[in-house]
C-alpha cells in the first residue's frame, strides 16, 4: 500500500501548507521545538519476495529516517496486513510473510527501540478511524482513485490495467486509501515517507484531515495536514533488461538480485548483467543504461553521489565495475541475510517485539482516538 | 440501521435452508439441543425521539424476544453507534441520545441479566470484521442495495428518493450494510429480527457468512447463515391522517403518542384521533381506517387479537374505544416512563450497564474473531 520509494531524511519543520519536501528542501528547513511523528507502512511480503530494488527504495530509506531521526521525533513503521486482504491471499503464506516482514526490517537495522514497528492488524483504533472517515468520504472521491486498477491488474497478471475493471472491485480494494489515512492520521502523522505512486493516497489523507478539523474540532488543526517526503527515485533497473525495473515478477531471476542471494549467485548475476560495448564507464542513463545502472546500484551501496562513482570508475572496464559492485552488494546484504536467518529461528523474539510494538502503537493512538470519539459523539 | 419491526418469538431450530420464519412457522419448529444466538440492533436516538409506533414494533418485541428465550438461547441487543456517523449528526446530541437510547431499552424491560445489551462502537471487533468482509464484498453487490437511498431523502427532509443521488453518498452509508453484517456475524448470530425493509441487506449478510465459509472455512458451516425472524407487521398509523404512519417527524404533534406523553396528553391526543361517523365499531382497516388503527394500538397494548378487541367494542361508540384506549396507553407507558426518569439520573449505572454488556459481547466476539483472524492469516 504504500509505495516502495522513501525519502532520504532532513530535519524539517511542521510547515503544513508544505505539500512535498524534497531532499534540498527540507535541509533548509528550520528546526522546531516540536518533533515530526514520521509514518510510513509496507505490505508483509518478507524477503523471500523481495529483491535489490525493494531494499534499496524502501527499507535502507526507513533506516535511514530512524537513525537520523531528533530525540523529539517518533518514527512509526507498520506491516500492514489488513491492506493486503484486498487482494486474494493464501492465507499460510500471509501468516509467514507477516512474521517474516518484521525479521526483514529488524535484520536490516530498523530498531525496536528507536522506532515503533508493528502489526497495523494489532491495532484497532485503525479500523475503528478508518470507519468514521468512511462517514466523510464521498464515494466520488473514492471512484477517482485509480491505484486499484494496477494492483488489481498485478494481482490477476493481467498485461494492463484496461484488462481488469470495476466488476472485479471489492469494497477493501475501493475503501483502502479510507483505511490508509486512518493508519496516518492515528498517529497524527506530520511525515509520510512514500512513492510518487501514492501521492494520490496522501492527498484523500490530506483531504480527509481538513474535512474532519473542519467538521468535528474546535481547535484548528486536530489532524495536522500530513506532507509527503519524497526523494530522487532511486529506480534499480533489471540486470537484464535495463530498460525496464528489476522486478521480482520478472520470469528471469538473473535480472534481480534477491536479497537471499548467496555470494556466488550475486556475483554470477552483476557478471552476467548486460552492458554495453563502449570503453571505459559513464554515467549516462539514455545512452548507456546498463551500465549507469550498475554505476547507481554502486553509489547507493556505498552512499556516495553516482557521478562520483563514476569518476573513480572513468578509465576502468565493465569486470572492474562488475567485481567491485558483487563485493558491495555482498558487503551491504551479508549480515541482514544471516541476521534474518538467526531471527527466523526465534519466533519467541519475533512475538515479544510485535507484541511491544503494538501496544506502543496503541498507546499513541488511543489518546487521539478517544478525542475522535468525543468529537463526534461516541461517548 | 436494524428495522423497527421486530417478529414475536418461538421456538426454533437451526434449519439453515429456512429464509424466512413467520411466527406460524416458528411454532412448528423442533426444539433442538444447540441454542439460538438472537441479535439485532437499533439507532441511537432515546426516547425523545420515539413514539409509540417504535415501541410497539421494536422494542417491545426485544422484550418478548428476551422473555421467551431458552436458557441455551443467547440474546444479543445493540445500540449502533457507528451506523448513526452515516448520516450528518450533531455530536452532543448523539452522545446524549448513545446514553438515552441504553436508558430507554432498560426502561422497557430489557434486561441486562437475560439479554447483553450493549454499545456497538465499544466493541472494535464490529470495525475489523466489517474490513475483513469488506474485502470479500463486490462494489457491485453494494450498488443494488437501495436503502441508503431513503435514509439519504429522510435525512435531507427530500420529498422522495429521486430528490438524492451517488453524488451525496458517502463511503459509510455505502458500505454500512457490510458493517451490519459484520454486526451480525461477530456474534454468529442465527435469528435476526428485522423488518422487512432490511431483507436486502440481511440477504448480504447471509451472502457474505456463505462467501467467507466457502473462501476461508474448512468446517463447513463456520459462520450459520443467519435467518430473519419477520412478524405480520403492527403497522401504527397517524392519529391524524389514517392513510400514513405515525411519524416523529410528521409535523403535527396530535398525530402521534411520545412515549414521553402525560396521561393528560395521551388522552387528549386519542380523544382528538381522526375516526368516522359511522355507529358502531368494527375493525376494517380499508373502509375504516381510523377506527381500525385504534383498535390495532388497543390490542397490541393487551396483547390480544385485534378481531378479539373488535367483538368487544362491537355495540360500543367511539368515545368508550378511546376512554379506554387512553387508559390502556397510559397504564402500559406509566411505568416504563418513571423508569427512563429515574435510570437518567443513574448515571453511574447506566455506564456499568454499557461496560458490562460490552465486556459480555467483546468475550463472545473474540473467540470468533480469533479464529477469523486464524482463517485469512492474520497470525
Amino acid at each position: 500500500m504504500f509505495s516502495s520509494r522513501l525519502a532520504t531524511t532532513a530535519r524539517c519543520c511542521r510547515r503544513q501548507s508544505l505539500r512535498y519536501l524534497s531532499t534540498s528542501e527540507l535541509v533548509n528547513e528550520q528546526k522546531t521545538t516540536r518533533g515530526r511523528v514520521i509514518f510510513s507502512g509496507i505490505q508483509p511480503t518478507g524477503i523471500l519476495h523481495l529483491q535489490l530494488g525493494n531494499y534499496l527504495g524502501a527499507i535502507s530509506n526507513w533506516v535511514k529516517l530512524q537513525n537520523d531521526a531528533q530525540p523529539e521525533d517518533d518514527v512509526l513503521f507498520t506491516i500492514v496486513g489488513w491492506h493486503a486482504l484486498t487482494l486474494p491471499q493464501n492465507p499460510k503464506e500471509l501468516s509467514a510473510a507477516r512474521t517474516n516482514m518484521l525479521a526483514t526490517l529488524l535484520a536490516f537495522g530498523i530498531d525496536p527501540k528507536r522506532s515503533v514497528v508493528f502489526h497495523q492488524d494489532d491495532n484497532q483504533w485503525h479500523t475503528e478511524l478508518a470507519w468514521i472517515l468512511n462517514c466523510i468520504t464521498p464515494i466520488g472521491k473514492l471512484r477517482r482513485m485509480t491505484t486499484w486498477k494496477s494492483r488489481l491488474a498485478t494481482s490477476r497478471n493481467a498485461n494492463d490495467e484496461s484488462e481488469v475493471d470495476e466488476s472485479m472491485l471489492n469494497a477493501g480494494l475501493f475503501t483502502y486509501p479510507v483505511l490508509q489515512a486512518a493508519d496516518i492520521l492515528a498517529y497524527r502523522a506530520t511525515h509520510v515517507p512514500v512513492g510518487e505512486d501514492q501521492t494520490q493516497h496522501l492527498e484523500l489523507s490530506r483531504d480527509l484531515a481538513d474535512s474532519f478539523n473542519r467538521t468535528f474540532s474546535r481547535r484548528k488543526r486536530f489532524f495536522p495536514i500530513p506532507s509527503q517526503l519524497i526523494t530522487p527515485t532511486k529506480r534499480v533497473l533489471s540486470l537484464k533488461d535495463p530498460s525496464s525495473k528489476m522486478s521480482k515478477s520478472a520470469p528471469d531471476p538473473a535480472s534481480r538480485i534477491e536479497l537471499t542471494d548467496t555470494a556466488a549467485q550475486i556475483s554470477r548475476k552483476i557478471r552476467a548483467a548486460v552492458t554495453d560495448s563502449i570503453e571505459g564507464i559513464t554515467y549516462d542513463p539514455v545512452a548507456r543504461p546498463g551500465a549507469s545502472n550498475l554505476l547507481a546500484i554502486l553509489a547507493a551501496c556505498t552512499n556516495e553521489p553516482v557521478e562520483e562513482v563514476a569518476v573513480r570508475y572513468a578509465g576502468k572496464g565493465h569486470s572492474d565495475l562488475k567485481n567491485d559492485l558483487a563485493d558491495a552488494l555482498e558487503e551491504m546484504l551479508r549480515g541482514p541475510r544471516a541476521e534474518f536467518q538467526r531471527l527466523r529461528e526465534e519466533n519467541g523474539y519475533l512475538a515479544a517485539v510485535a507484541r511491544e510494538g503494538a501496544e506502543k502503537a496503541k498507546e499513541r493512538s488511543s489518546k487521539t482516538m478517544r478525542e475522535v470519539r468525543n468529537m463526534v459523539g461516541l461517548c
